[in-house]
């Protein structure tokens, strides 16, 4: 045990509430992508802030590395505790604080999750738009940076967050922003939190705002003979400015995908699912301006999910792109990658995915949030066979490179994690410095989420 | 000369573009609020990005304050160089760099104002929303983190950043964000050195967001019989989920200052300035939603601006609300301050801002962009009358404890700079010494924008 002082002194403040189980170590050193195995040397289970405080006070002293978890569906390996130390699973820290109908917010402590939440609002006339495919805790959802199918509309987490209450390092308890909806008070400590992956602070509540569920909502699915077309459609009516509540790409591989996973029965082309969000009379308008765009590149196959149930069911099979691209390949499993783009760039990106897995010999999906120029690339991957393998990480790499030759972000929504630290330094160059310095001056002993965000080595 | 290295070495590098005049210093000396004068040593003019990275490296050297300027227009004395050295005039840096209409934004350098933007992009169907009443430099609104009229519907300057180019204080040139519309990769240094102030790094250029011209624009003015009615109507239409794209309320006070100042010839009741954004059909739409709410607080007196003349008109005596408020009292000045509350409690901070007002015997405009919680206070002043003075700090000091009090911040748009040093503490509680970490971490010399926003003494 590398760090048993530190492990003696939590059980002292936790009791049964640290665990060093096989079983828990190991359901807290999985992912669902295709990172190893890397266990915690235990579980921590905190149940208030004053909790959190002092388990980092204590690792803070002890120099014991400290990895946060929330759902841990994270896809490039985040929460895994690469250096041992404690998981600190904030599953039972799950309680809506309050709920703010009045002024659009909500105030949630991070382990709740979002589906949760949403089930709380359900009474309320308002919802939380973010959505990604797993029904992930919204600490880890602000620490990814998260977004989902509704972003192009409502936004990300970085949007959505209003106000955080945090753990520092030293076991400092902090708050940032307030409820109103702006302020210019003071450098910004709510974004830097948002996307920082547990690195700088741990979140122990936050302050969401929430949108208005739309009068009328309606959904639809559609297909087109190419990608490019299918991508092209999306263009044309981001730039004609149609108020888009989701518009998901789907390639013919993703659709087989769901053909296998969810018995979709839909043919095997690239598809749109969309969906039109706000008055009667608006959604009406909306989806008229868009089938009128879409017939311009060929849409065909059109079928409208108006009933809740239908609407339901096409978006569960969408969050679920991720095993349905599984059902691709028994046993294997999916190296899940993501880039973002500007939005006139997003064919030549997807196009050259597609080409490079192809070039690669690998089995991809391509599914995404393209509204926001954002696309995600699965590849069905045996973990057991290193040339594979290999090819998988040259995919990846050139994916990347993708994004940064067309001026885009090496990851829209997934994050760095283990996974993209290779591109810190292409994509952020001499900033990364200034990244650096803020993690040494909030955590000097480097004791929160080590070996993640930050690569190693010179700038 | 304190500065004397630091000026000999900047003028053999700027020649001409190092100017000492009394009169250029006095230009950067002063501001529109009630700030006392305060010299820049030397003013320099720089019109690359190389050259401020030379001219930080020399003041990094050398120990010599450094504070840039815009326009000018800031409220709290951001831009007054209070402990000397130079002013950093980014005027002559107003460039568009680019505009990519397909991917709705655009990049600029930080000395171009937001309505030489807005002529630039007239014939791309496009525009930039933030529109503080000034006509403000880019970097300025964005160092200010500053909102306006729109930002109800189209958000503030944190919204509209996508990236930046900043030349921080030792001369390091970063690039942080890209044109993707999201990203999950690093640290958030865009929203750190949004709302900075200048004190962490000079914005060199920006990438910013624009909007679609909507279809259809029509604006409307109606009045109420008291200022309760009037806020009431705004918060029921915010919760309504009307998205407005702008909604001004000016009590009787503001009135009275727009009618000396603009002949407005309006009756001196609170008032709403509306602006309604869409297909034709759904802003029709829309004016009659907020009709219906209106009517149910007595709103009379309806006028409608359908003509882009007539816009023009309102939103040009809006933005001139500083002036109107210096209109009421011959030769005064205004002490310009803001706050933000939640939506829900609107009501009571406009209503405890009169009454504070009242109290204390203070001429008062009340002003804002009401749809965000956010309001001003105008108080026209005599900067000679030191009783007068002390109860208008009196007066800025309760309507922060107000703001803190609702749950709010102390500015909603204006900031920090010089006169809210004093609430950093209270709002912010521990946050502030990471926020001074940071300062600490990116510019250890203190040489930018020394004194501003980071209160001196213990957190
Ligand atoms: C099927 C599937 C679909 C997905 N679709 C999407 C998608 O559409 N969009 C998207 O963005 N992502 C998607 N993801 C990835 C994943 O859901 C997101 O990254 C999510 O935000 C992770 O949340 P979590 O609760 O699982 O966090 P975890 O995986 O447990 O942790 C993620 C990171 O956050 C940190 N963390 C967790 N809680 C806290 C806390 N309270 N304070 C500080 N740090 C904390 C962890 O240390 C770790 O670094 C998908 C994943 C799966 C499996
Ligand atoms: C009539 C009037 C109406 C106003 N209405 C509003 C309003 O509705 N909303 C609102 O938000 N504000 C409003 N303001 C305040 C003001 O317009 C804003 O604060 C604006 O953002 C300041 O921009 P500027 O170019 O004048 O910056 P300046 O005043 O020159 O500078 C402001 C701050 O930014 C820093 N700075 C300037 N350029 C850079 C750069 N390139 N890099 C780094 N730091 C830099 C300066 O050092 C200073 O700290 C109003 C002001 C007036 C006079």
């Amino acid at each position: 045990m590398p760090h048993e002082t530190a492990l003696s002194r939590l059980a002292a403040l936790l009791g049964d509430r640290l665990v060093n189980s096989q079983a828990d170590r190991r359901l807290h050193g999985q992912n669902e992508s295709h990172y190893p195995e890397a266990l915690p040397e235990a579980v921590a289970y905190p149940e208030s802030t004053q909790e959190v405080s002092e388990i980092l006070t204590i690792c803070h002293e002890t120099g014991c590395p400290v990895t946060a978890c929330g759902a841990g569906s994270s896809l490039e390996g985040q929460h895994l505790p690469l250096q041992g130390g404690i998981s600190l699973d904030m599953g039972r820290m799950n309680k809506v604080r309050a709920i703010s109908a009045e002024d659009l917010n909500c105030t949630v402590q991070p382990g709740l999750t979002r589906q949760t939440l949403n089930t709380a609002l359900r009474d309320t006339g308002l919802f939380f738009p973010v959505d990604p495919g797993a029904d992930a805790t919204l600490g880890g959802m602000a620490a990814t940076r998260a977004s989902g199918t509704t972003a192009v509309r409502y936004g990300t987490m970085r949007d959505a967050v209003l106000a955080l209450e945090a753990v520092m390092a030293d076991g400092t308890v902090i708050r940032t922003g307030s409820r109103a909806r702006k302020s210019s008070t003071g450098y910004d400590l709510t974004h830097l939190l948002v996307g920082s992956e547990g690195t700088l602070g741990i979140i122990t509540e936050l302050t969401l705002r929430l949108q208005g569920q739309p009068e009328a909502i309606s959904a639809a699915t559609c297909h087109f003979d190419s990608i490019e077309d299918a991508v092209n459609c999306v263009i044309l009516t981001i730039q004609s400015g149609l108020p888009m509540a989701r518009i998901e790409l789907l390639d013919h591989m993703m659709v087989r995908g769901f053909n296998l996973h969810a018995g979709a029965g839909l043919p095997e082309k690239p598809h749109l699912f969309l969906e039109f969000h706000g008055s009667a009379a608006s959604v009406a308008e909306q989806a008229e301006s868009f089938a009128g765009i879409a017939a311009e590149f060929g849409a065909d196959g059109w079928q409208s999910a108006t009933r809740p149930e239908d609407r339901t069911a096409l978006w569960r099979m969408r969050h679920n792109a991720h095993y349905a691209s599984a059902a691709l390949r028994k046993g294997g499993r999916v190296w899940a990658t993501d880039i973002c783009v500007p939005i006139s760039q997003l064919a030549e990106g997807v196009l050259q995915a597609q080409c490079d897995a192809e070039r690669l010999g690998l089995s991809c999906t391509i599914v995404g949030h393209v509204g926001d120029g954002n696309f995600h690339a699965g590849l069905s991957v045996d973990p057991d066979d290193p040339a594979e393998m290999a090819r998988a990480a040259e995919f990846s790499h050139a994916l990347g490179e993708t994004a940064l030759r067309l001026g885009g972000t090496v990851s829209g929504e997934h994050g760095i994690g283990i996974g993209k630290q290779g591109f810190m330094a292409a994509e952020h160059g001499p900033a990364l410095t200034y990244m650096r310095a803020i993690k040494q001056a909030f955590d000097p002993n480097g004791i929160l989420n080590p070996g993640k965000m930050l690569p190693d080595g010179p700038a």
